[in-house]
């Protein structure tokens, strides 16, 4: 099994990401799909009068503040246009894919965090309404249902609280989640640079390998959203997964290029 | 099997529907949700600048005129906000629902009309661009793979082409569609009106029955949206489907009334 996660960054090509999927799908690979939608929510949220408000923790993770009225500009963008989007290209190319959110059959499930802490002019500030959570659960007799008779899963945030609640999750970390339910050979975490970089945002300068020990320690390199990333692929090597791979995914066949080496291999 | 269409008008009470629906689920009955979404649609088309456009065909029908702008819209709020919204709460009630589109796995699928005629000052133009169907088939097996694994489905427009193109179908008579293909005993149509009136907008003067025969007939009486709704129960009566019943969706239990034959009932 391969988990290919498709970030939501401008720059990338999603009809080069479902031709190159469709392929493989094709040619007898077993995929699942995860996909984000973050820059396209900030645009129809702003666009909406409901402007997007990120918070930073303590920690330096940078993440949505997610209130119910951001939840449902979030379900609209992550889990009607963008997966939606990616599905009706998979009919196209002849691939029967099915998109669900990780709300859909408690797919993503984990706990409710209705509290974040957030960091403002140096100072720790308490945020309640707050709908997010970190994937726990994964429903992998669904997603197995859906492979044995033929269906492609293309999968997005929210995920299901444990009572039911649709929650924020991180994509990257939920595609983490969902590689080592599967035992997956590879997690594939593809947005729009070339990998992790030393010197963000030299592309020349990317770092090619990290042994699977030392991946928190590469940390320090990674800036804004690739912290996330960072962090998914130590979950992932931890919890058994062989392979990640940070691959650019601005580029044609972004999948054959990733499992074939080119980006940033974590093993 | 029952297949429960709910609308997207003003006025319904989503959470008396799905306490219903959910109490009758874990009752054991066989049941789907097929839902629409209209009313937010036009409005979160307007705020995003791209106010529908309806257009009324020679034969009187009224539909939504969907370029790929409004589609991505339309899917936002169908897919999106509706469905998970829905899902949501049926999984708060302890129901693991899994919502999907007709793209999904080609549930809904049918021929792409490119072309609408629509009538103009009394003129007939040609408007190109549409992505509208109708349904023609229904992909029963994936349908049944969630329904015997203890998933209620809950679907939502658009379909798809035979091209695997998004088309854009109406919801009441793709639930017919999906009646007749599951051979249901009733497909209920619940919306913002107790049923079909003789005299729209007097609620005192609801039709409680018609024959089967004679559904056709009953067609003068439907204003607006209601035609879509008679003309699905025409198909459904027509291809075996024991009785479909006009319900409130304003009301609390509005599916166990309608199952009691509160409403107009074709049978």
């Amino acid at each position: 099994m391969i988990v290919v996660k498709v970030g939501g960054s401008p720059g990338i090509d999603y009809d080069a990401f479902c031709k190159d999927v469709a392929a493989l799908y094709k040619g007898g690979r077993k995929l699942i799909v995860v996909h984000g939608g973050s820059t396209e929510t900030n645009r129809v949220a702003e666009q909406l009068g409901h402007p997007s408000k990120f918070v930073t923790s303590p920690s330096g993770y940078t993440s949505r503040f997610t209130d119910r009225e951001t939840l449902e500009i979030f379900e609209m963008v992550y889990c009607g246009k963008q997966n939606k989007g990616l599905v009706e290209r998979f009919q196209r190319l002849g691939v029967n894919a099915v998109g669900l959110s990780g709300l859909d059959g408690r797919i993503f499930e984990g706990k409710h965090k209705d509290t974040v802490r957030s960091v403002e002019d140096g100072k720790i500030k308490l945020l309640r309404g707050d709908h997010t959570g970190t994937v726990e659960r994964v429903n992998t007799e669904l997603l197995t249902l859906l492979l044995d008779n033929g269906y492609l899963p293309v999968l997005t945030p929210p995920g299901s609280s444990y009572e039911g609640v649709a929650v924020n999750v991180d994509g990257d970390r939920a595609a983490a989640a969902l590689a080592v339910a599967f035992q997956a050979e590879a997690l594939l975490l593809l947005s729009n640079v070339p990998g992790l970089l030393r010197g963000f945002p030299d592309e020349s300068s990317l770092i090619s390998e990290i042994p699977a020990s030392e991946v928190e320690r590469f940390m320090t390199f990674a800036e804004g959203r690739m912290k996330k990333k960072v962090l998914g692929a130590a979950e992932a090597v931890q919890g058994g997964v062989e392979r990640v791979i940070f691959g650019d995914a601005r580029i044609s066949e972004p999948v054959s290029a990733a499992l074939a080496g080119r980006g940033t291999v974590v093993s």
